[in-house]
């Protein structure tokens, strides 16, 4: 069983663990309350890059939950800050996006918005995408632009059914051009280290708790994270048992996983 | 050396063999007027699936070449008559592409164009291609839509650079549904067979004369025919040896292979 004492971050996955559609889960206020008790931080963590950290800021409190924009980490917003580690300040930059990404990149005016030779092309989900954008990235790749991709779900869920994402999209770009993009959401470790980065927290020191194996898991364990699994949205006991990957811990949800942390720490010496 | 008396029909690919660009290549009118003379049937095939037969037909009278469209198979009229062969009068198709394939497959109101629930839905290279289009696409085959591919090509060449094609459109939809379409041009072998149907030849009376061992030679074989392999275009003797796909011959050019079946005839017994 996981040491939950040494935790001084979490990374919680939103859909499935937090809510589902717009319904809140329950325990989210009892275990984020235990959470700032207890001087553990916390953010929120989604691959989804198409709306900005504030529309899910907005999202949560709608729900009853308050948590700063600045503690929801989008998988633009992880695309920015490893942009700003490794690319200069007025790099030109072409994207593929919606607002989350556009506001990410461009808001702040540290780079700058070109279709004519840009040094980085990124790519996230983009409803309007258009063919003369497919161009414009394929030639700017082919021309020797660093291809990045915030995420690699390939598709997205829609009241319609299931509709492509970006990840499909960068299908279509690394077939064309034949490269392989650099991946910033899950299972890349990119943006769970930005999170934690964001948190003050060393990587062993941030727990993650998802619902998904093949995207939280697999994350945590990329970026050298332990992980709690919740059964309160996609996965089951039955696709559990038959997966490769494995969290550290299962837990049947918040309240699950609340009562362990307090059973600890009351059981604890120190 | 292949028996060319055994062949009754010719198919051959255009940019590189009949052409490069807009420049006529040597031999054409001399090969085709002995094609003629001695009732060699012949076709241009290609997997360009974005003109229209008669918007070939005119490009090579442009520069002299008299073909008749009929003996003009794009891409998409492969598909067309593939569909015409497995598919009834009337059922609901559709499709991502350009004129070519919007009139091969409804000009004769054969077929129904529709968004809602289509029982096809056929793919080629997209100029225009629209998010909303891709989703409408994805939506369908993830219904059970059957899914085909015009053509395989993942880039396209244009003034600009080297552009995305109707098989990184594939690769997108593939990533989006799971399902791998069903393609038409070459190296796949339906595109020869339907134009050696139209030709009235057998696959073992067909030679494919082609540029590029990846398709026109793989398709060739992928078809049960035999092939030419001539130096006008892609392909050059390096390349050649190179590769695993071998043609049952190889020639400079179309003057060669005219020389060589004049000189067989003439020695022929017969």
């Amino acid at each position: 069983m996981l040491d939950l004492q040494r935790f001084r971050a979490i990374l919680f996955d939103m859909d499935g663990v937090l809510y589902r559609g717009s319904m809140l889960l329950p325990g989210v206020h009892e275990l984020l309350a235990y959470c700032d008790e207890h001087n553990i931080a916390y953010a929120c963590v989604t691959n989804n890059s198409t709306l900005t950290a504030e529309q899910y800021e907005t999202k949560l409190a709608d729900m009853g939950v308050h948590i700063q924009s600045v503690h929801i980490v989008t998988s633009s917003v992880a695309t920015r800050r490893y942009l700003a580690q490794h690319v200069p300040r007025n790099t030109g930059i072409y994207y593929i996006g919606m607002k989350g990404l556009q506001q990410a990149l461009f808001e702040d005016g540290y780079y700058v918005y070109t279709e004519e030779n840009p040094a980085y092309v990124v790519v996230g989900a983009d409803f309007e995408l258009t063919y003369a954008k497919l161009r414009t990235a394929c030639l700017a790749i082919r021309a020797g632009a660093q291809f990045i991709g915030t995420n690699p779900d390939t598709t997205f869920p829609s009241e319609a059914g299931i509709i492509p994402g970006a990840g499909s999209i960068l299908a279509l770009l690394r077939s064309a051009t034949d490269v392989e993009p650099f991946i910033i959401g899950k299972p890349a470790p990119t943006m769970f280290q930005t999170a934690s980065t964001i948190l003050n927290a060393q990587p062993s020191e941030t727990l993650v708790v998802g619902d998904r194996l093949d995207t939280d898991i697999a994350g945590a364990h990329a970026a050298n994270m332990s992980s709690v699994l919740v059964f309160t949205g996609v996965t089951n006991a039955e696709t559990l048992t038959q997966s490769e990957v494995q969290p550290d811990e299962v837990l049947a949800d918040l309240p699950a996983l609340l009562t362990r942390w307090k059973t600890l720490v009351e059981k604890s010496p120190s």
